[in-house]
C-alpha cells in the first residue's frame, strides 16, 4: 500500500495477465459489481446518505476481515518476500486505512463506538468468510484470487465514475471518496497487485487451476455486488 | 448418525447444558430460524412445489459442506475417540445421508445431474462458510458450535410441527420430510450430540469463552434463517 | 486403501509421473529412507525385537496423525470426489489398519494400552507436524506431496527387501511385515496412489509449482529416514 | 516488542498467572532447555564458534517461522486490538529483530547470503512446525502456549546465566547475546508477554483444557532442549 514517487506513475491495467483473464471471463458477476446502483447513485451524488452510511459502518467491519486476511496470507507465504509483502499491506490497512476510514466515518457523523458497536450485516460477513475459507482451505493464491475484485474493483469503479459523463463531481458529497480510490497513490498499489498477481500465479500454477479460480473470481464478484446492496436500501436486508 | 436399540430409545433435551444456554440467550435469533414461514408452510403442506424444489437443490450442496466440516473436526481433534466419532459422522453423511437425499430429491423430480450442476446459492454459502471459518480459525469447540443450529434445529423443528395443531400430515407433501427429522433415529443423533457438546464444551472451556460461543450461535440461527428464504419466494434471491 | 479383484492386478510403478520425478530428484535424500540401515537389518531379521517394539509403538501413535491428515484432505477437497476418496482412506486407516496394527503389536507383546499411553517419540512427530503443517498452510497438493513418501515408500521397501540376495525369510520374524507392504492389496493401493498424485498434480499446477514440490518431498523422505531411526538404537533418542 | 518508557521498568514474574503454572508443572522438560550444555558454555564463553554459527543460521530460519505464527495468530485474533498486538509482534520480528541478527551474524563472519542459502536443519523444523501446527488445529491459546517457551525461555536463561557464578563475561565472546535477552527492552516484552498470556488463557478457558495445554508447553520446551542441539556438536545432527 504504501508508494514511492517511482510507483505513483504507475496505472492500474485491467486487462494484463491473470486478473485480466479472470475480470473477462467473470463477465455479468463482474459488470454487476462494477456497474451497481449504488456505484451510480454514488456518481451521481444522489444516494441518501442514511444508506451511505450504513455501507460506512459496515466497511469498517469488513477492514478488520480484511486485515485478517492479510494475516492469513502472510502465514500462507513460502518467502520472505512474501511474508514481508503481505505483512506491509496488513500494517498499512491496520495503521493507516482504519484511522483513515474512521475519520472519514467521523465526517459522516458515525463515531468510533457506533463503528465498533454495529452488529455485523450477514452480507458483509458473507464476502468475508468466502475469502478466508477460500484461503484456509486452498493456499494463497486461492486466497489472494478472492481478495482480488475488492482491491482492483474499487480503483475501477472510480476511474470509470471519473470518465462518465452521467457523474457530477461538483457538490457531490461523495466526491472525496471517488477522489481517494481514483487518486494516484491508490492507483500504484492496485497497479502492483495486478502484477504480482500475474506473478504469483505463474509459480502456483494458475494456468492448470483456472477452471477453480475463476470459479472463486466470479463468486467473490457476486459477493462484492452483494455488499453494495448494504448501502441500497431496495435490496433486503441481510 | 448411526444409532443402535439403545439410543434410539434417547430423545433430545433442548434445554440440557451448554446447549441449552446457547439456544436460550439466542432467543429471537434462534426463533426465526425454528418458527420461520417457510417452515409453518411446510407443516400446513402449503409450500409451493418449485420453492421446495430449490431448498433441496441447495440443501445437496450443503451436505457436502457440511461434509467437510465433520472432515474439519476430525482434524481438529485431539483424541482418537474424537477423530473416530467426527469420522463416522463424516462417512454416514456421505455413505447414507447424501444418497437418501439423491433418492428423496429424484422423488421430487430433480435428477442428480441437476443438483450437482446447480450454482451455489449465496445463501447456502454464508452459512456453509461461516462454519468453516469459524472452525478453521477457531478450535473444535467453535467449530461444533457453528454447526449445532443445523444438526439440532432440524429435529426441534420437526418436533415442533408434529405438535402444532395449525399442521395438516393428510395430503400434506412434505409429511416424509417431517417424520424424517421426527423419527427415532435423527432424535436419538441429537439427542447424543447435545450431551457431546456438553461434554466438549467441558473440556475445551465453554463457560469462560461463553460470550464468544454465543456469538457464534447466535449468527449461526440467523443463517439458518437465511438459508430456508432459499426456500421462501418472497425473500430477495442471493 | 479398499481394493476390489481389477486393482489388486494393478502394480505400482515408481517411475510414473509426478511421483516419478519427485522420486528421481531427491535422489540421496529418498535413497536415506528406502535404503536405511533399520530396513536392510528388518530383511536379514537381525533387529533387535526391543528396537523393532520402539518403532512399532511409535508407528501406532503415527496413524492417529496419519488418520488427521485424511481428514485434511478431505475437508481440503474442491469435489465431492476427492472428499468420498479421502474419507475412504480415512475410514480404511481408522477401522482397517489400526485394528490390525494393534493385533500386530500384540503378536509382539505390546498391548493397547501400552501403545496408548507411550509418549510420542520427537521424530514421530516431526514427521507429522511437517505434512500437517504443509497441508494446513498450502492446498490439498502440498499435503499429498508430504504424505507420498510414508504411502509408497513402504511398497518400494518391502519390493526391494524381497528381491534382495541378502534378504533372508525363513526364520525371520520380520517376514509379515515384509508380506504385508509387498502384498497386492497393500501394492494396488500404491498403484493408484501414484497415479492419483499425477492427475492430482496437473489440477493443481505441479509443473509450475515443482521448486516448491520437490523441497517438500524431499524433506518427507529426510524425515522419513529419521523416524527409523526410532527403531535403530545407535541412533540419537529424540 | 515495542516498549516505551512505562514497560521498560517491567520485569517478568515467571511465576506469574498460567504460565507459572505451565513452567512449574513442566519441571524436567523445562529445566533441559532452561539449562542445556549449550547454555552453559555460552555463559562460560567456552562454545566454540562454529558450533554457535551453527545455531545461528537456524535461528536465522527459525525466525522466518516464528513471523509466520504470529501471522496466524492475527488471523486467529477474535478483537481487533488482538489482531493489531500479533501485527506489532510480526513487524517488529520483520523489521527490528531479523535485520539485527543479520547484522549480528555478520560479526560473526555468516554473510546474509549463507543465512538465506543454508538448508533448515530438522531440529529446527521440528520446533517450528510444532507450533505452527498446534495453531492451526488448535485456537490462538493453543498456539501462544506452543511459542511461549521460546518467548519467556530466553530472558529467563539470560538472567540466570547473569546470576550464575559460573558465568564468565570478560572476554566471552558470547556476552552481547547474553545482554541482548537480559536487557530492560527484552524483559519488558517478557513481562507483559507473561501477564497477556494469562489474560487470554481466561478468555479461553485454560483452566478447562490444562490438560491439553501442559502437554504442549511441555513438547515445546524439549524441542527448544533439541533445538540448542544444533549449536551443541555433540548430539546428533537432524
Amino acid at each position: 500500500m504504501a508508494s514511492d514517487n517511482a510507483s505513483n506513475l504507475m496505472v492500474p491495467d485491467y486487462e494484463y495477465g491473470l486478473f485480466g483473464r479472470l475480470r473477462r471471463d467473470a463477465g455479468a458477476a463482474w459488470a454487476s459489481y462494477i456497474d451497481h446502483p449504488f456505484v451510480r447513485a454514488l456518481g451521481r451524488g444522489t444516494l441518501p446518505k442514511a444508506w451511505f452510511q450504513n455501507f460506512l459502518i459496515q466497511d469498517y467491519l469488513y477492514l478488520v476481515q480484511y486485515a485478517r486476511a492479510y494475516a492469513l496470507a502472510a502465514y500462507k507465504s513460502e518467502t520472505l518476500d512474501d511474508i514481508r509483502a503481505a505483512n506491509r499491506t496488513m500494517t498499512a490497512l491496520l495503521d493507516v486505512e482504519m484511522p483513515l476510514h474512521v475519520s472519514y466515518c467521523r465526517e459522516w457523523g458515525l463515531s468510533q463506538a457506533e463503528l465498533e458497536g454495529a452488529p455485523p450485516d450477514l452480507r458483509m460477513m458473507a464476502y468475508a468468510n468466502f475469502f478466508l475459507e477460500r484461503g484456509a482451505s486452498g493456499d494463497r493464491l486461492d486466497l489472494e484470487i478472492a481478495l482480488a475484485p475488492c482491491l482492483v474493483g474499487y480503483a475501477e469503479i472510480a476511474e470509470r465514475l471519473l470518465a462518465d459523463p452521467s457523474t457530477v463531481l461538483e457538490g457531490n458529497p461523495y466526491e472525496p471518496w471517488i477522489r481517494s480510490y481514483s487518486g494516484a497513490a491508490y492507483r500504484a498499489t492496485v497497479a502492483e497487485a495486478i502484477i504480482d498477481l500475474d506473478a504469483l500465479g505463474r509459480r502456483r500454477g494458475a494456468e492448470a487451476r483456472y477452471a477453480s479460480l475463476i470459479e472463486t473470481f466470479r463468486m467473490a464478484s457476486l459477493l462484492e455486488a452483494q455488499f453494495w446492496g448494504i448501502g441500497w436500501k431496495e435490496e433486503a436486508a441481510g
